[in-house]
């Protein structure tokens, strides 16, 4: 009941079973071909250009910075938790001149706010996270796109968290390019970075890979009036002609992750994206009147809260730590603690994907109970948790 | 029957399906130790570091690279395939001044060509392909590391095709940094990439990561003068952090993939690294025997053949494609083309890890035999290839 890596469906993992296809035997490049259909309704979009860099979703994340930035292009980077700084690491490495604008821990910003930099800063690229798992708050991104557009810059979205559990509108709200992760609530392994982007970033792409025909070495590669793309594996507009029909050898495709990424994006479609994000939206519900029937405060502005993450603020004199261990000791369920300024401060529990269950919601529910009791915390009334979260499904 | 990816043993296969851990989970973390402690005995090293970069093999070239070159060092990089331009590719996206020897394909350097070379130039990195799959061949690599540490330089070798089939003696040799391969010998799904260095290239990793505390921006990032490590990614200084006891937190280990690599290293040590280079060497034995049979010609000079990969060279009026299409759509069986000069002109076979055995060559043998005939090749004794396989498997 982590933020991820969470539980797989037992279909997903049987499907990591299969033997390994030739990377361009017609079978496997089907597979391939499918994936990208699949992922192009997952992110909502008609772009062309749907697959996945083969590393975790970080490797997602650099591959777009790393091909979408030119060294010395300005980036605004809207902090409002862990990610955000990621970013900005990122794409200070790809040579950016980052600005930055950060609200405190456990609020996003206004869209309009991020519109308001965006004119002011007049970035070549704005970079910003969706979900923040680290706070547990979800950015609203309508209007950003447009405010991109009226000064011809790109808007990249790490979507990590929410792809497969919260809406990300790829197309309707104007975003350029798209990082989803795996193993959270698409519910696959870790090891994939599903991304999309549109004619507006592959245009950039095409640009940089001509200036990269008469590759430079030195010190010139290094003059920012010659900006080729500073990667070889994470170079989008090489990937992009491995999954194009043209099949241009580049790595050798993770096979077995391919397999895990089909079968779980298939399993999203199933279910259908609406569906799927009610019943991530009905599980928080319960989750969270159960801890509310515990005495627990929840951390953040609940205004902006992220469905599936939830943070709790450590009650005053509990060892959080001890807790998350007796939790995995005795009942075999992992929550999360947090990062910089949140460490110690609050436990994170994600309802992502597969593990978002009723079942998973009222064992946890009764588990952390348990637990708090052995840890002397005073509950309002012992048992009232489960009872709350039952009550809360029944209104639902 | 390719050089990669090849069949994967059914327990590895079964090892993917198991419940994905948490990556802090202790239970997890043991598997990471466990996987450290294999890796070191399958590179035949006393390294602290040996670990997977989470991607396909090239992020672990990428990786290495990235992290040990400065922009404006000079490398050296002796070519005599494909995956030595690979290696010129990245090197020069790393900034740096590459310095090439080529070799026709075909054949190899003699380790003295490249020791000459290396003190000749006087670079400050050496990267060299010890198999190359695109023709076959295997580069001798004794000598080539005290030549490097005469004049402080660093030795990389991409070891991708061989590790696990053909000895590489990583502290023997006086490698610096080796990577590995999952897809090929290991007969683990491509994903992962098993890279090991000592402290002379860590040594590099954390002085850098010293210049990079102060992170530059925009075109500053570029001058030579500063030269932090240009990803984030696949900055192996931040990898050993998260495969160290401290377990700063980076990306999410890709946790299937993980289970993976483990068993087929559990695999490699119980069939024992000695006894798995002779089962490589007497099934290409039996397979040189029975083409040879056959009539066919193997390309390239014999004396430098690669043990886990035979090239031959397609007859005269035969259409090396249809004979691969008959072969995979009729019999199951795959075998590849190649790259480059060699496209139309040569098949390559691949006897590698689990796909490595006495009933795969006889199969791929008596298959091809049927195709060719099929194809109207003149054949000197229909029926011959699999005889002449077992009469060498009688006299090994």
């Amino acid at each position: 009941m982590t933020p991820g890596p969470v539980e797989v469906d037992p279909r997903v993992l049987r499907a990591m079973s299969y033997p390994v296809l030739g990377q361009f035997d017609p079978e496997f490049t089907g597979l391939m071909n499918e994936t990208m259909e699949m992922l192009r309704e997952v992110f909502m979009t008609g772009n062309q250009w749907a697959y996945p860099v083969d590393g975790t979703s970080r490797s997602g994340i650099e591959a777009v910075l790393v091909s979408l930035i030119e060294p010395g292009d300005k980036v605004l980077v809207p902090i409002y938790g862990r990610f955000g700084h990621l970013l900005v690491e990122i794409a200070r490495r790809c040579g950016a001149e980052v600005v930055t604008i950060e609200k405190e821990w456990g609020t996003v910003f206004a869209a309009e706010e991020i519109v308001s930099a965006i004119r002011a800063h007049q970035p070549r690229l704005v970079a910003v996270v969706h979900g923040e798992t680290s706070t547990g708050r979800l950015q609203p991104l309508e209007g950003i796109g447009d405010a991109c557009r009226e000064i011809d810059a790109l808007l990249v979205v790490d979507a990590v968290a929410t792809i497969g559990g919260v809406k990300v509108a790829t197309d309707e709200w104007g975003i350029d390019a798209v990082i989803g992760g795996t193993q959270k609530c698409l519910s696959v392994p870790s090891g994939l970075a599903p991304v999309t982007y549109n004619g507006r970033a592959e245009a950039k792409l095409l640009k940089r890979k001509r200036i990269e025909r008469g590759l430079l070495t030195g010190d010139e590669a290094y003059d920012p009036a010659h900006r080729p793309i500073l990667s070889n594996y994470l170079d989008l507009s090489q990937l992009q002609d491995y999954w194009s029909p043209a099949r241009l050898n580049h790595h050798t495709e993770a096979t077995t992750m391919l397999y895990a990424l089909r079968e779980g994006l298939r399993l999203v479609l199933q279910e259908g994206l609406e569906a799927r994000f009610a019943r991530h939206r009905r599980q928080e519900a319960a989750l969270v009147a159960g801890l509310e029937a515990m005495g627990l405060a929840l951390y953040g502005d609940p205004s902006c809260k992220m469905p599936v993450v939830t943070c709790i603020e450590i009650p005053e004199g509990v060892d959080g730590e001890s807790v998350r261990s007796m939790l995995l000791d005795e009942f075999g369920i992992e929550i999360a603690s947090s990062f910089g300024p949140l460490k110690g401060r609050i436990w994170r529990i994600g309802t992502m994907g597969y593990s978002c269950s009723k079942r998973n919601v009222l064992l946890t529910l009764g588990a952390l109970e348990a637990v708090l009791l052995r840890h002397r915390c005073k509950l309002p009334a012992p048992g009232a948790a489960v009872q709350a979260a039952l009550d809360a499904y029944r209104t639902d």
